[in-house]
């Protein structure tokens, strides 16, 4: 990726929306305009400074000062006997005029905040927020071949998954698993988030944390994983059954299916977020599941595995090309199970694209 | 743990330091005080309002209403088509008068401080982590029972790494097996920290990702990893040799092994901090190897894997009954190689107890 050409279309869009700078803690904001991802930093300041129109300066403890070589800007660094408060007071002073409008990164916490807020009390402070997320929504060539292969490490994993023997093994040891292999064997730098294992009722909470459960014959499972590669986030869920599935778990899977699909069909540029909500929320209202469709639809995915576009129901945000996000359906019946089916989806030539692509159709493994 | 008495110390701990209440977001402070981990709550206001005298609130969004059945207070949901900042005002009104200081947590992130902000404007904000430490840097029985359990798992682990044919694994494959270990073999419930396994000159950057690199005869090899154990964490730091050790090698090692022993020997209730970094850092000086010992002695350990006590230079805080920290000095070689040794260490009985005992004098793998 083009670092340097990032940098500058943020600055040009933070200019745009009438804001002089930025302020950016290492995290997703950090990574995306630099390519640099430094850890373990919130309890000293690590702070980037982004004018709108001049270079970059990013002000860090001592100790990063190799991470930083391959930084393009100025790097200014701090030592323990130093305040880097002081530091930080006399660069934003000589950077931006008293009553400017700043923008600041929202992950910052509030104990960093406290001190910073005080440095810049002759500023306004903006939530950036809103003004990173126009352009990280809007996924390029470099980042829609990184998701992809992101995608593809899921893929393989869910096969991987299909070659195992299921019954007998707990929760825990699976999601365990799915996490070392695609680490391991797949070339993933690390997973999106804990891998989600729910067996059985366990499968009607949407937020289940694997647990001992050992999973047994005629148990509907559900596996919600995802993997990181440089950086970017895959995140795919599939339902499986083992041994032979009742009659109602076939017919909440056909819904659920036909809903994912149905969804999916409708992605275009220039229809909403919301729309595609709906998509998924008739078929399923249609017969008469819809209180048991207890989240929304999905959300868009990228160096965070949660962020814009959210697909919400009301949301009026316009699709456009390049938006990668998540169709992720799902009916859950307390007390007996759950089916939900995921894939993550690009905006490519004004239509749909599926990056996720597993087999979707009702797998029954012995 | 007892979350009721924990609260109730909390709050009469808040009135003590001058304070009306605090307000408290999911992660270690909030696990601290109602042993509740609720995950995945960046984007939605999700906020514990602890007043100084009454029984505390939590308002959340609708879909944690399972994982907060067992909260010992007020629940308020909100659903997505409710302003929750609203709710949030009013309850904070109610609760709280005028002109009130209020203790804010300060891994809240700013996006959420920014609207919080607003609502809270007539109150006074201060930082909580200060007032809350005094209460978490000093571990209970049950607190160190746990983590000693934390530690042990980071032992039968180093073991576990003992048996394994190091030579032509790479340290990525070393630091994925670590994790998917602990979790899987050794019940640990994840990692303190992403394992570093740092070989040969990598040894060398104390904050060196595990890379492609593959071990081989001769490498210096530095293993630092931690488990999590019931929301607690350890940390280990051991170095091995593959094949046989420079006269180099030997005398560094030595060098460091005496530092950490000294360090240790030197903890006793009312002592400082300081004085423990000291310790290490004069018998590094001693052997004219002081300049390459380039970060501070320790930290202290508990939900967080870095928290107070700081064994940092020159930090007056007195060491007290209860608390629990690493030592871990180290010498880095650019170009050549790493050595540190750690250790989890808790103040009993007025002296220092080690809580992870894995074989500390230099280990030859062949």
């Amino acid at each position: 990726m083009n670092y340097k050409r990032r940098i500058y279309n943020f600055q040009s869009h933070v200019k745009k929306r009438g804001f002089e700078g930025a302020l950016i803690v290492p995290g997703s904001n950090f990574y995306y305009l630099t390519g640099l991802n430094p850890l373990g930093t919130l309890e000293r300041l690590f702070v980037l400074i982004v004018p709108s129109q001049d270079s970059p300066t990013v002000i860090a403890p001592q100790i990063y000062e190799e991470e930083l070589s391959e930084f393009d800007g100025e790097v200014i660094l701090w030592s323990d006997s130093e305040n880097p408060y002081k530091i930080f007071a006399t660069k934003v002073r000589e950077t931006f005029k008293e009553s400017e409008k700043l923008l600041i990164d929202d992950t910052m916490p509030v104990g960093t905040f406290l001190k910073v807020q005080k440095v810049l009390d002759k500023y306004s402070l903006y939530s950036l927020s809103p003004v990173i997320s126009e352009l990280r929504e809007i996924k390029d060539e470099d980042e829609i071949k990184v998701l992809k292969k992101a995608a593809k490490i899921a893929d393989k994993m869910f096969y991987k998954l299909m070659d195992e023997e299921l019954e007998g093994k707990s929760e825990k040891e699976l999601a365990n698993m799915i996490e070392y292999m695609m680490k391991n064997e797949f070339d993933a730098d690390g997973v999106s988030f804990d891998p989600i294992v729910a067996s059985g009722p366990n499968g009607a909470n949407p937020h289940h944390t694997p647990s001992t459960r050992k999973i047994r014959k005629g148990d509907v499972v559900i596996f919600d994983y995802g993997a990181k590669y440089l950086g970017y986030c895959s995140d795919i869920t599939r339902t499986v059954v083992v041994g032979s599935p009742s009659e109602e778990v076939k017919k909440v899977y056909e819904i659920v299916k036909e809903s994912q699909e149905t969804a999916f069909q409708q992605v275009k540029e220039g229809i909403t977020a919301g729309d595609i909500d709906s998509a998924a929320r008739n078929v399923i209202a249609k017969y008469g599941y819809d209180k048991y469709f207890i989240h929304r639809t999905g959300h868009g995915l990228g160096i965070d595995v949660h962020e814009e576009p959210y697909i919400s129901p009301g949301n009026t945000k316009l699709l456009k090309e390049g938006m990668v996000f998540t169709i992720e359906p799902g009916i859950y019946l307390h007390g007996k199970f759950g089916i939900r089916i995921e894939d993550d989806v690009v905006v490519l030539n004004k239509k749909g694209v599926r990056l996720t692509e597993a087999e979707r159709e009702l797998i029954i493994v012995d």
